[in-house]
């Protein structure tokens, strides 16, 4: 028996077929094209399923992330898509043409059990901060995934704690994280820190990796954009300890192959201001990278077949 | 039967006996002997039962609330009473002298499980904000207590969001919201911004209440303290929405005694701010005020009772 692990994104749609073990078979991409998601999705399924000789009955289901706001199937709000309440597992059942089992999540979301399970238990419950174009922030509590109660939960790329520059976030709000910590918002800081000081930096197509290797080679700009990303980063660690309280904040995304440059400097950052109790949280870089997100929509459906009912909080 | 709800303050301890059904008997409190907690409470619930015939076999159990960061009944540290790592259950149990049911939580948690109950099941998942000496926050999801790992969910009274004056914080650190929205930091508020421009502002005995009083009746220095507490405030309900997501904010603790006045000027700034997702959250003022404690510690024994294993995370 299979399982298809779905990660939809803005650019690319990644896909992955799963043994029932939870290893994976085979993981491919395709461009996403923002009209036919599901439509596209499932026919690059389907045709892969027809090359290997692979018919419906042996396929237990299909698990989809979403890069939006996510309740209970439900693409709430989706921004890069486009989306607003569009009901993602009706529509890729019919997509897919059949009655099959397909569960939907927030793409970070099912990113944070695909590193809990990578873990192997070593935590009951996560928060993986995904450094992308954007923040993200997949939680994971006593092993189930955590929406709250409007899927609001975890988005904490607009929690509002830059306090220097004030950015406008599209989200209509001054001041979110995301602003001045996302890929996008170390490469503004480069370009305000840069200014008259480092042509490096004022490329126009300067990208984050850019900043972090800069860094790594000890560019002084680029440290500063580095020093105030992380300093952000832990700040909003400093706040899920006081709300989600986890054991483990996971660094994840994109920007995490800043490796342990980026992780020694946020954790230096977040002891430096912790409470006490605090400490206890352990934090690490993701195993899983990109593809944690295939690997937790292919445990969402594991689980649910192995009779574990309750494994979101719907 | 019968189920004593127990509220241990650093003050006074509050004590309620209740029936089954969950409706309050008689409640009454005694003084806090830091010395003496367990043993003067046990003392004066027995005295109780001896005086109204009470038979130990009539009692269900004792729910007990405790100012400090609580996990699984360890009252990992308590500040206004001066313990560490103190198994609350066990000593409770060796005053009161034989193996009652004994479950132990922090106030702030018990009281937000007795604002749910109030509500009648309105929400399945609330933050009880309580302000008083200092910030507490209730956290209860799904209609069972969160903990967090390590107990420190819902301690936001330390979520360091004030950004202009950076106030020490008993904590060790800068800028908690406690430093400006606790009944304390109001009163700290008006004294910096009444000094030779308010004489009221300045008495060294002034009181929150005073300062709400002052604000009602239009006292611009008194208005201005109400401002900037609020906006913490509401700060604060915005990291818990895009964190914890409830269905509702309740706003209780002493200060709560503010009224609409209060809760009008947390929802201007809550709602000036918000994702717009957020907006589906209801902000209301709590129902049974300095009760909700007892209530919430006789509400967690009657659920045992019921058959809920589950209620709390350990």
């Amino acid at each position: 028996m299979y399982v298809f692990g779905i990660d939809i994104g803005g650019t690319n749609t990644k896909i992955g077929i799963f043994l029932e073990d939870g290893s994976l078979v085979e993981n491919w991409f395709i461009t996403t094209n923002k009209d036919l998601v599901f439509l596209n999705t499932a026919k690059s399924i389907k045709k892969y399923c027809e090359e290997k000789d692979i018919a419906l009955n042996e396929i237990l289901g299909y698990g989809v992330g979403i890069p939006g706001i996510m309740k209970n199937g439900l693409a709430v709000e989706c921004v890069n898509l486009g989306w607003e309440n569009i009901n993602v597992i009706e529509q890729f059942k019919q997509a897919l043409g059949y009655d099959a089992l397909v569960e939907a999540y927030n793409d970070a979301k099912l990113a944070a059990l695909g590193e809990l399970n990578a873990l192997k238990n070593k935590y009951k419950s996560i928060a993986l901060i995904t450094i992308g174009t954007g923040i993200g922030c997949g939680i994971v509590i006593d092993g189930k995934i955590y929406e709250g109660e409007h899927g609001l939960s975890g988005e904490i790329g607009h929690l509002r704690l830059d306090t220097i520059h004030q950015f406008k976030c599209g989200c209509g709000r001054v001041g979110c994280i995301e602003t001045v910590c996302s890929a996008t918002g170390m490469v503004r800081l480069a370009h305000l820190y840069g200014k008259d000081k480092d042509e490096k930096m004022m490329n126009p197509k300067l990208t984050a990796k850019e900043v972090l290797n800069e860094a790594a080679l000890g560019n002084s700009i680029a440290l500063k954009v580095l020093d105030e990303a992380c300093s952000n980063l832990a700040k909003a660690l400093d706040v899920l300890s006081l709300t989600i309280n986890p054991n483990a904040f996971i660094i994840g995304g994109g920007v995490s192959y800043g490796g342990d440059l980026l992780l020694d400097c946020i954790k230096k950052h977040y002891f430096n201001g912790y409470l006490k109790q605090a400490r206890a949280i352990d934090i690490l870089l993701s195993n899983l990278r990109n593809d944690a997100g295939i690997y937790g929509a292919a445990a969402l459906i594991l689980r649910k077949k192995n009779g574990e009912k309750d494994y979101g909080n719907s």
